[in-house]
């Protein structure tokens, strides 16, 4: 029985495209797809972690038009992916509220394009069977040098077909959660 | 030797929440995204379909200012995605490219949600053995069934973890291309 498992979508600190660390804005589409992807995949909750105040009083609009308003009317399956966003400051408000939700200690886990080093997705599975995983992803250019000194576990890259690797976020959610946690299809079971 | 693999995102026919038949609006981000994911996994071609003339005019716009303009000093990544995308006004006319490119007869493949008696994706890989394929995805509420009634094959729906399935299209093409083209892991190697 695997344990729950959460995503994180970083807002800061994270790369710009010089190297250098940013608060990135928060957008409408890493809202609604990530949101959508997580709840097919049945993640547990998804954090939108941005220490900036503005950031989150445009989150919670917008929340609250697709989950109270018109938009809940018009759109009741993106309503129903909503339910699933926590918008926080930081990892540690993230891994507290899913502390409180799994009443467990949860495990962060790091990714990104720019490590070789990381774990298969077979040995994140293995770990996810020990605890809650949290599962954090950086906007912009990516996670900053600052997360890697955590001693938290990275997850391998996603790796496609050559040399050419820039996968907008959204896709690089939606492909590691269906590596780690689509349901085996008849031909690999 | 697996022959290549084209992509084309379908904005008519397709259908609305109503299931009703409309043309959609081509969008930035469809373009963007789709491009890179593309890119990363080798795709040979991202057809946008769309008979609708001002449309037309506004992707060539958006490829021009990041092909050629500020953009593409700004974000050389992006501007090399972009080189696979072509706008064409049918399903036909982008086989015609693709047949141009290949020197084969292309097949479509059809995607979506709705449909529960697809291909495999081991299935569709043994297909790519034989001739270029070209993958047919829609946008709105997906694509409209006379694309049903032409006798091509359809893939699988990518099944998540329970009864929720809306993906958004970019997610879906995203985890379509890990299944059917990103190598083998160590682990089920």
């Amino acid at each position: 029985m695997a344990a729950p498992l959460a995503l994180a979508l970083i807002h800061y600190p994270v790369l710009d495209k010089h190297g250098d660390v940013i608060t990135s804005a928060v957008t409408n589409l890493d809202i609604h797809d990530i949101a959508r992807t997580a709840r097919t995949y049945g993640v547990a909750r998804y954090y939108l972690v941005t220490p900036a105040a503005e950031q989150v009083r445009v989150v919670e609009r917008i929340l609250a038009h697709w989950q109270t308003g018109s938009g809940a009317r018009y759109n009741p399956d993106r309503a129903e992916a909503l339910t699933l966003v926590r918008v926080v400051a930081d990892v540690a408000a993230a891994l507290a509220d899913f502390a409180a939700l799994t009443h467990a200690t949860p495990l962060p886990v790091l990714t990104g394009a720019r490590r070789t080093d990381g774990l298969s997705v077979q040995a994140c599975r293995a770990l996810r069977e020990q605890q809650p995983l949290l599962l954090l992803f950086g906007t912009g250019w990516g996670l900053a040098d600052s997360f890697f000194a955590q001693n938290w576990p990275v997850l391998e890259p996603v790796q496609g077909c050559g040399d050419y690797n820039h996968l907008p976020v959204r896709s690089a959610v939606a492909i590691i959660l269906d590596r780690l946690l689509a349901a085996p299809s008849a031909e690999t079971a």
